[in-house]
């Protein structure tokens, strides 16, 4: 449909994920679920995220509603090389993909058209 | 006019103002008011700002120059229930809109080519 | 060539140039430097790291990887009056472009269909 609205997020802060979260909520309150493509990319320390149940149970309950959660296979990698974290793409929640590189999804996403938001 | 230049900023913490502010100022200096269309979306705890006197003068005056200032009715609510700062949409500065969503504007401004900027 | 991506980081603080490097090193390792075209703009705080030797050396590196690498005027300037610090454009690396205001070169390249991405 030519007027659904479309979106990327970029969360790269383990700590903007409430205000991302929170923001995703108030956007299909809004518009409705099926107006609106949502994807959610995150990168560098915004990964840790997919390893706290309570944030993965909210995500999950978006992801139902047709939001796309999306990981940066580059920031999986650094995070188990330099933290006690170490989250392997086989481990994480099914309902989130995985992209080679989060930077080029940005930007490959926009030039599609999408919105960019960093919460 | 084709030429005219189009920016939504999006400003989503209280202490992003000044740098925001600043940013739009050297804006018009440098192409003149005549030759953009600016927008300023406040959600989150930037709402904030629009109980801070100084503030919502230097934003008074940026609004005499046609730019345009927009609080998110979502936060405006959230602070009151959060806080002890309770900014109702009536006590709002007449040069400031509301919104029912902001991150619903700043996806509708970006499909309509606005650039986005997070200062 | 239509299919190559452009985009423009912006950095404004100071501490979020080893992210952006680091963006941009997986940005160019993902796709290949002969695919994308990648500008950065510095403005506010960021504009500190010129002065920086380490970081100068692998903004560089990038550059000679076809990476620009811009500076905003205004911020320069300001720098100069509010810090003991100041980069005048005379002593800048070669390498490092100056616009005269930061806003409007990210405001342009998106009007031209560079993707915007904030570190």
């Amino acid at each position: 449909m030519s007027n659904t609205l479309k979106v990327i997020f970029h969360v790269n802060e383990a700590e903007r994920w409430d205000i991302a979260l929170g923001n995703i909520t108030n956007l299909l309150k809004d518009v409705g679920e099926e107006n609106v493509d949502i994807r959610v990319l995150a990168n560098g320390q915004a990964v840790l995220a997919f390893s706290d149940e309570g944030r993965v149970q909210r995500m999950k309950e978006l992801s139902d509603r047709g939001v796309r959660f999306l990981a940066c296979r580059n920031s999986l990698r650094n995070l188990c090389s330099t933290s006690d974290v170490c989250i392997s793409e086989e481990h994480l929640p099914e309902f989130i993909g995985v992209v080679p590189a989060g930077i080029t999804e940005l930007i490959k996403r926009q030039s599609e058209g999408y919105a960019y938001i960093k919460p």
